[in-house]
């Protein structure tokens, strides 16, 4: 039932665990007027300055390694702790510059936004090698802006749950789909204004849903592309979950534990299904615009 | 406490497992503009592309039969997937043209779109026995529109949880009577634009409701209309609760899994509750419009 | 720790069981525009026709009474249930002519709308005692009308947790406080136009919650006012949840199950707080208005 | 793992037990029409009428100290249960004039108000060590207007999960974060009008939720911020849910509860972090405005 080619050996299934350090840039990037609300922001900081440290006490008793998505504009203002982060053995990966969602853009701007980042990254002197859009929001441009900058992989789009190539002007990337049922937002963010979610979920009740999703996963050989929030699953009980469902995964056997750049390198040159990533055609008139 | 003359010799209850493949339409049915967002696109394309070749390995290995609701839009462009499910035994039915609500169309219109999708049907060759209209939201045409083209069936309306009949000008047809809560959608669908839902439940709690709903149905004598979309349940832990969802249906040992259209059949001639279908009328500035 | 002088000899805390039968008004008090949608239609009308049977069953079963609160208008389309209902030995309340709010009439047309509602009542033959506003949103001027029409109680205020007394220029009546969280609209409804819920709980989850509330109103001496409606806990599994949960109340030996009128016929005399029922001032500018 | 340095000798973790005494303002801060629904006004009317009496009475039984925040609107209305509150050993705290966010205000308008509910206390006669913002939506202004007035604390900042130190104009004031996964409104706020939530959760749930944060909070040395509401806690299922919630702490034997401002004292002369309490500076047109 499984189409596991992409598997490493002995694998039924491979996990990557990445943490999007949205920062202060999760709310503004929804309205400008966060700025404004003092609590809101320091809901936001709490990520950086308390979440990021004790999940890498956490990775680090663990012997994982992890991937961190970074916006630029809060790898700017905080390089000691990309530094520090990238020293602990983790990759830096690329999250847009300022976390405003793609669609929301023309494609010149977010090209412009995707060139900032990365020069926020190489003054920094962190290697990058795969993006993250925005909220998951790509456009239809994404993939090749990716390619162009000579990335590996993206980590946005969803038509599988297993690692698949998107075919670009420049070449193929390999794509690492994440999923709405494995991120952290979901199930734990909870802020009136900006109004980014209204879930407050028993961490034990997310332990047991994605534990269940590890073992279904390792059925269908699946990626179990887990994605969190260190400002949401930093708090002490979600980061208590976050590392009994890290056992529960070393203690399968087989699902190996990657940064999503070592999968990329390790999926070069292996048979993988190709999409296409081409904008729908629509018939006029026949699909409502809700304006 | 059972009016339980529809039913077949011996069984408590009936089983129709449903699915609605929606794909690209179970967006732009909602906003147009759900088109510039790649992510979105690829989350419904999961549905045809990984979900449904997943369900149909889990039906073959528990042989049971299923029914498939595809709009025409989508048997359009994927003939060959509508008739890999035929081949495979199970029964395809109409789900509109465009899956845009038919309340939200004239008369007239609600008749283009249903001959049109009935056109494409006809074209790739599948037999067509019965109608769902898209996201259940029927006109007080609709029945009429089912038998004017022959059908036999219809499974949209609410008013019973098991089968009736409803009257209409050109003859009476079957209501196979779905309801919100054997529906993965309200369980599953989480996606910020279209905003489409916001609900991701553990699988394992779908499970436990959706047993205990077969369960009080063997009592009531009632039809579990599950309607499920391979683009939520298709997904890795969801589809595994499916499987064993069906798995108790089977262990019950009285409640046999059947078709729509095999249902309908077994049900011609068979006293059943009759229906009018007509709009109440209201006396003028009783109710507000909201407008 | 209870103020328990309400409470019947050797009762702990005492039981309502209450059914609004809001059928299609409990849409089209919320939009006019809902008589357009066949299928939300017909979501309602299971309340009358498949619900309240199938609960009448039950309750006949346990031998319990219950109190069904109906809008005039729904009663005057279907007087043989009112009459089925009553016959059956349970109590039929006022619960507003058209279900609209009277939050949203002036004074002058809740006064004309809760008349018309008495008329079908007295049209019908069965004597009224009692009253619940639409949606539980009573005016300053509703407990004034429910006196002035002689009723005797109202249940639809929630200041305590136990039957109290409201002043009024037409003399005091009792109140028989609902609440929220002992409602199946905020566990099961889901509507998505008119818009009425979002929920879908799981009835063994509900079924948990109320007991555990049971108990702990066995302790301090509360009435326990269900507010329940057919279109909601007439399906199967809800039903069989309702029915253990009346198992519960009635395996813990000191809560009588009664009758709102019931209820309120045995507070005549008894020592009750009172309170005011006055519209707080509000010093200009000191709150904002939504507008 | 822990940065343990601010805990009382042997403590792993501390806890404040603090009530927000909302009343009728939960809802008037919200819209101002509010007044005109007497079930919503009574809705909130319980917290003081029976919500509190009823804490106070299980606060009595467990012998620990808890911290009250009134607005001052609230106190003016209610003297005699402030200085009841007080007389039995708790702290009574400032929660703003009028509960209406200072993030609504300007400073000057923030100032005023929280000017008011100073007098307010004053002519009460109770001391005022600490503030909490209403709904905990703090300006760039209010940690200063906290220092201004002589407070020693503040609880609405959420930088971290430990106490930290503020930097002001006037001097740093200690803040003890609260955060929304401790307070009772996400789990059990539901009024349709004004719309202050819509959650109904299984105390049960919560109670399992909250156990296993404090015992979370004891690996990291955090500071178990508990914010609860008489008009939601004090129903009777969530009241008994709040006693073992309690129990679990007290049986910790490590978890010292604690008054805000007691805590707040021992911590002068503490190594604490300090943070600026400075809005960012956004770069124009880099974020958009929701508008």
């Amino acid at each position: 039932m499984t189409t596991s080619a992409w598997l490493p050996e002995g694998a039924s299934a491979v996990a990557c665990l990445t943490f999007d350090v949205d920062a202060e840039t999760g709310i503004l990037s929804a309205d400008a007027a966060a700025a404004d609300h003092a609590m809101a922001i320091s809901h936001q900081q709490f990520g950086p300055d308390v979440g990021v440290p004790r999940l890498l006490d956490i990775l680090a008793d663990l012997r994982v390694p992890a991937t961190f998505f970074f916006p630029g504009w809060v790898a700017e203002r905080r390089p000691a702790l990309v530094e520090r982060i990238a020293a602990a053995g983790h990759e830096i990966a690329h999250h847009s510059y300022s976390h405003v969602p793609a669609t929301s853009m023309t494609s010149d701007e977010e090209r412009r936004d995707f060139a900032r980042a990365m020069d926020v990254f190489a003054d920094i002197g962190v290697p990058i090698h795969g993006h993250r859009a925005g909220l998951w929001e790509a456009s239809w441009s994404t993939p090749a802006i990716v390619a162009e900058h000579g990335l590996t992989y993206d980590s946005s789009l969803m038509s599988r749950d297993a690692p698949y190539r998107v075919r670009t002007p420049g070449g193929p990337i390999v794509e690492l789909p994440p999923h709405w049922s494995l991120d952290d937002w979901e199930q734990y963010a909870f802020l009136p204004f900006p109004q980014i979610g209204q879930q407050i979920t028993n961490p034990s009740e997310v332990l047991a849903m994605w534990k269940a999703e590890v073992d279904a996963m390792r059925r269908f050989g699946s990626l179990f592309m887990l994605t969190n929030h260190p400002f949401l699953t930093g708090r002490a009980s979600r980061a208590v979950a976050f590392e009994q469902l890290v056992g529960h995964i070393l203690d399968a056997g087989d699902v190996p534990v990657l940064t999503c750049h070592d999968l990329a390198e390790r999926l070069a040159g292996v048979d993988l299904p190709e999409h296409d990533h081409v904008r729908p055609e629509l018939e006029p008139d026949l699909f409502p615009t809700a304006g």
